[in-house]
């Protein structure tokens, strides 16, 4: 039942030698989501032993060069292992044309179907279904449209306290309504409360990405008690000026959407290669928010499950 | 005196986890070309230490995406860091409109200049000179015009064997001309002949890059007796069919070309991500010729400075 966030790449536009530009991989249950496609990600991914073909869907927050370099790259190569299976792509408007046009000039025939779905990202919306999780975007502040993405674990069956379905002979026929929350009625005609059977589920977990954008509190909306936030931090405190001017935002006011947000951990990145030594950042934003990360190239951040707080006893 | 050859990016299309797309750098007497520039170039210029301001030159082969991907990255991060020189490309006519295009679609203002060179791929001609080397293109063969690059150093000056300026007393002003071949006329009027007074200078050193092409004997006359050919080796013998459908060369097919040519030194490159283990390829080249070596990722290849066999006595 994983829930992990793989950091593909740290940097913000300008590379390091050992940051690349943005890419994240969400893997919810082994169903796995690429979020932006900095230059370098197919080699990234393959680096972290990703297998190519199984990434089924990719999000693309903004159509700056960081975040979009590596797409063409990547999607000739999926190519090029012969994939068959449609993929699907999210993004602004435009993206669609900026990669028919890619195919065209370089001569690109791929053996598989490029669905797009053109995203508003001045709104918000659920964008993706499935069994185990829905995505939503909603919009950042940038200097061009930007989409920020929620990923949340759909809520889960509740799960059956031991011995119970011994005890009171639960029929299988009853057993989903059950865990689906429904009491049972006995064949005497008894009702034993769900609580006295079931415990609940694990809790849903989520994981909202949010880059680039400057401070801004609209957002809190969307990102609030999320398990995960990664949050753009370019710029340390003594360059907020540069982070107004670019429309970027800094460690330290990351950390306060966290801290607003009540979210249980913030991953910071999109660091400007004007840092040297990380440290700094990640010490402005544990003042305000103490359960700070560094979203190094390389990194995984694991959400585990977490039951709701149940009554132990039936 | 530095000729070296550094390679960036050594896969074919699809990139492996320790192979990059083409891009090689080559030093001469720290004058520094980039050719080719294929996805993740600017990483790997960072990890090999050298600085981006001094590249003045790129040059691509062919509008194949792992030749070009790069160069959007790059462009933009050279303009990040401020760079107000003029950058000089060359490459196929068509590579003009994809770099304005890019830089229109991902609203890229570069503060400097680029200067574009459109290149007839189906023919050869110099293209570049300064007072130390000249740069050439020639046709490749490949599925699309593609262009072959020689980087030649100019004849260097003779130099004075020891002691013949006191013995002859030579003028300063008769100087460069002897050393340019003129023989010696004393005041007394006798000719002393260039031979006893000069050693020659250190032999010219070449570069040739080959890729991509399929095995062409037409290349010969254009790379004949260079110190350092690099001719792309996607495949190995026992894929000789999938390099002609594909118009690529094999290990052999390279050395042969190495052989034919009479050339010091083969690098081969543009390794099939199918092959794990390249020494298949290494030994299948050396059978024919065995000064080959693999162009690896981070490889490093010099060119020492040699002088022409004198007649030792003057």
């Amino acid at each position: 039942m994983t829930f992990s966030l793989f950091i593909l790449g740290s940097s913000s536009a300008l590379p390091t030698s050992n940051r690349f530009p943005t890419a994240h991989v969400l893997n919810v249950q082994e169903r796995f989501f690429l979020i932006d496609c900095g230059e370098g990600t197919q080699m990234q991914l393959r680096r972290m032993h990703f297998k190519l073909g199984r990434l089924n869907h990719i999000f693309i927050s903004h159509l700056h060069g960081d975040h979009v370099f590596g797409l063409f790259g990547l999607l000739s190569s999926l190519g090029l292992m012969g994939r068959e299976q449609d993929l699907h792509l999210y993004g602004p408007p435009q993206l669609e044309e900026v990669i028919l046009q890619h195919l065209k000039m370089f001569d690109i025939h791929l053996p598989y179907k490029v669905i797009f779905y053109p995203l508003q990202c001045e709104k918000s919306g659920r964008i993706y279904e499935d069994k185990v999780l829905t995505v939503r975007h909603f919009p950042l502040s940038h200097r061009i449209p930007a989409c920020g993405y929620l990923f949340t674990e759909k809520e889960r069956i509740r799960n059956f306290r031991p011995g119970v379905i011994e005890k009171y002979r639960i029929p299988i026929i009853k057993r989903k309504g059950i865990q689906q929350g429904d009491d049972l009625v006995t064949e005497e005609g008894k009702v034993v409360p769900n609580e006295q059977l079931t415990l609940p589920g694990p809790l849903p977990r989520s994981y909202a990405f949010c880059s680039d954008t400057q401070y801004d509190r609209s957002i809190l909306p969307f990102v609030r008690g999320v398990d995960l936030l990664y949050h753009e931090a370019t710029f340390a405190n003594a360059d907020v000026d540069r982070a107004r001017e670019t429309k970027h935002s800094t460690a330290r006011q990351a950390a306060l959407i966290a801290r607003e947000a009540g979210v249980k951990k913030l991953v910071i990145g999109h660091f400007s290669a004007r840092y040297k030594d990380l440290n700094l950042l990640l010490e402005e934003a544990r003042e305000i928010f103490p359960a700070t990360f560094l979203a190094e190239d390389g990194e995984r951040f694991d959400v585990p499950l977490v039951r709701a707080t149940p009554s132990e006893k039936p």
